[in-house]
């Protein structure tokens, strides 16, 4: 009796999920140290000793717990716009931005603002799949963009599936599975396409930038800001993992002056909000990350996990672009059936995720978000992973 | 470019909300203690001292800031189920408990797990009009029932309005606006119609009870718990109001193990809660209410309040029934249309939402959470625009 849409979803649910229900199970058993868990992207750099001190303080504001503006508390909001306009060269202020319950609820926000039924929305592959499921949270509709062989988006595909029923477009840069930053010239070109359209059909078409790992980059690499290259462009970021708060859901959605119908935008940001039944981002936490907008956790770490399991997959005889930023590595199959082969990793108590969980097939992502010392130990399984299948 | 619907929306946006914002304005000029600020229910009692002292302790819980399962933290649903197994003699675990962004997270969870496109929804006049929305933010229809005088469900318009359609039916009790808690007959009236109704029809229909002021009633008024007198009852309960923690939007879905498909509609409240964007609770205050579960903030001073806001506005020639719980009062409109009244009221800084903002015109809300100073101070201007109609 439940809704059908929901019930085909649980004959489906999230892999990523059960993983994490299963890694909690496999450390029970073999000792949390035996279990190379690279299933969730669960950050594992601690947050800044500022953060906790930071919500302690703000425990002593007035009314700390009470509600307050849909679009969430003034000050902080304008905090964060001076901080953009610090890093970012914007000029944003309070009215541009509206605070979310994390990424995936500002997006589900920003979805929820923009599409009528069956309006059309592009990813481009490889793809965090929840978007499919929020895009059909509103009635809207995925048209799946396919890459090239570095995981960029294939322009000429893109151009071919834009069309009059294209509402928005999603991009998500650095990227989640595969760790590729797009290059500026991928974004100059990507925009382009998207102005011509514009004009060609007579439309708005946004572009949505999910940026919950904008602060996590190695080599010292820059990320285009995307409202530099194209106007009608929604950000939508997080402190899930710039500042390892992904479980107290905060971040915000941003929009620049000079976006198509700015004001009802906002307004729609704020009311879908409200109707969503997010009502507003926790209240303390906001007050809280407004005194850590100059902060990130300290990401060596990822990068140094980064640089050991590359190295060591490479040496292994795996076949993987070295990702650029995230804390995922997108690794080719050794098998062509990725999700066999994930079975098979689970026998060495090593837990991937499917490629076809993002919409490309014959890939794993490993999130290594873990310890050094666990990425460091897995080298050895998966190199006796290997030497297994290469004897099948 | 927005969505039509929330284009609609923002052309007829939330009353209350706007109050919120416009008394926020007034106090700026008039000063707070001359502005009678009846619009929105935003608890004016602090937070159990102890809320403060559980968020500092939960803040040193190891990784405290990460994702947990969709549902919440294992432990604190437990102690949430035992707490209720105590108060109602039920018999919950964890499985029983989905942990939710406030009641109105876990009312659109609910929805979106239940709701295929049309299915309707019955709601009881008057109501607390964003059930509308959040009904038609997944494509349900809303059937409204009329109350009797007393604001109780007038249960042969309901019976009448039951049809194979018909998928939930959500009550509020103590409900906002009228403050009137259901009689224990109305319940069990109510749930033999629905009872009888799913025979008929051989369908589920989900009663869902919509419980924040569960905590907020007066004079030692006992609140049915609905469980006991219908099996597809679906519990929706927040800590907004009874520990004053609104802006912190955590609460909770329980469901009973004899709900029909209890087992696909607590992952179908997991999924839900995953997919629209929520992924989970606020972490640190799930741990930070597991250890207050049995505290609920003292309420005395709202019954002061009513009592004395009750009593002035009689005295001042007003008509409304006594409330038993929450900190509403539904006040009869001296006059014809509500609206103009509540144009005239903010002549006097009384700042009061009107009925047609809960499907039921010729009424008034006030919210007296606020200081009893403020109620009190407010009644010779409730006398006064009382003598500036009764003289029109």
């Amino acid at each position: 009796m439940i809704s059908k849409r929901i019930e085909r979803l649980i004959n489906n649910n999230s892999v990523i999920r059960e993983m994490f229900e299963e890694g909690k199970k496999l450390k029970l058993k073999y000792g949390e140290e035996n279990v190379f868990d690279f299933s969730i992207g669960n950050p594992s750099i601690e947050p800044p000793t500022k953060v906790n001190e930071a919500i302690k303080k703000s425990l002593n504001i007035n009314n700390i717990h009470n509600y307050m503006n849909n679009s969430g508390y003034e000050d902080v909001r304008k905090i964060i716009a001076d901080n953009l306009n610090k890093k970012f060269n914007t000029n944003y202020n309070e009215n541009n931005i509206v605070m979310s319950v994390g990424a995936a609820g500002g997006l589900n926000v920003t979805l929820h603002s923009l599409l009528n039924d069956n309006d059309e929305v592009i990813v481009f592959v490889p793809y965090f799949m929840e978007y499919k499921n929020y895009i059909e949270n509103f009635h809207g509709k995925v048209v799946e963009v396919s890459c090239n062989e570095n995981f960029e988006p294939d322009l000429k595909d893109f151009e071919q599936k834009i069309n009059p029923n294209t509402k928005a477009v999603i991009v998500n840069s650095p990227n989640n599975p595969s760790g590729i930053v797009y290059s500026e010239n991928t974004i100059i070109e990507l925009t382009n396409i998207m102005k011509k359209k514009e004009e060609e059909f007579n439309n708005t078409i946004y572009l949505i930038s999910d940026e919950p790992y904008r602060e996590i980059v190695f080599d010292g690499i820059e990320v285009p800001y995307l409202t530099h290259y194209y106007n009608d462009t929604i950000v939508v970021y997080c402190y899930s993992k710039s500042l390892s708060l992904p479980g107290e859901r905060i971040g915000f959605i941003s929009v620049p002056n000079n976006a198509h119908d700015f004001d009802k935008l906002i307004q729609a940001l704020s009311i879908s909000t409200r109707i969503l039944g997010f009502v507003n981002a926790p209240a303390l936490i906001q007050k809280a990350i407004a005194e850590c907008v100059n902060l990130t956790c300290d990401m060596s770490e990822y990068e140094k996990n980064r640089n050991v399991l590359y190295e060591g997959l490479v040496n292994c005889g795996y076949e993987c672009i070295k990702p650029q930023g995230t804390f995922y590595l997108f690794l080719k199959s050794p098998i062509e059936d990725e999700k066999e082969f994930c079975k098979i990793a689970k026998e060495y108590n090593i837990l991937v995720v499917p490629g076809s969980s993002f919409a490309k097939p014959g890939y794993v992502r490993i999130a290594f978000c873990t310890k050094t010392t666990t990425v460091e130990n897995s080298i050895p399984k998966f190199k006796e992973l290997m030497n297994f299948i290469s004897n099948r």
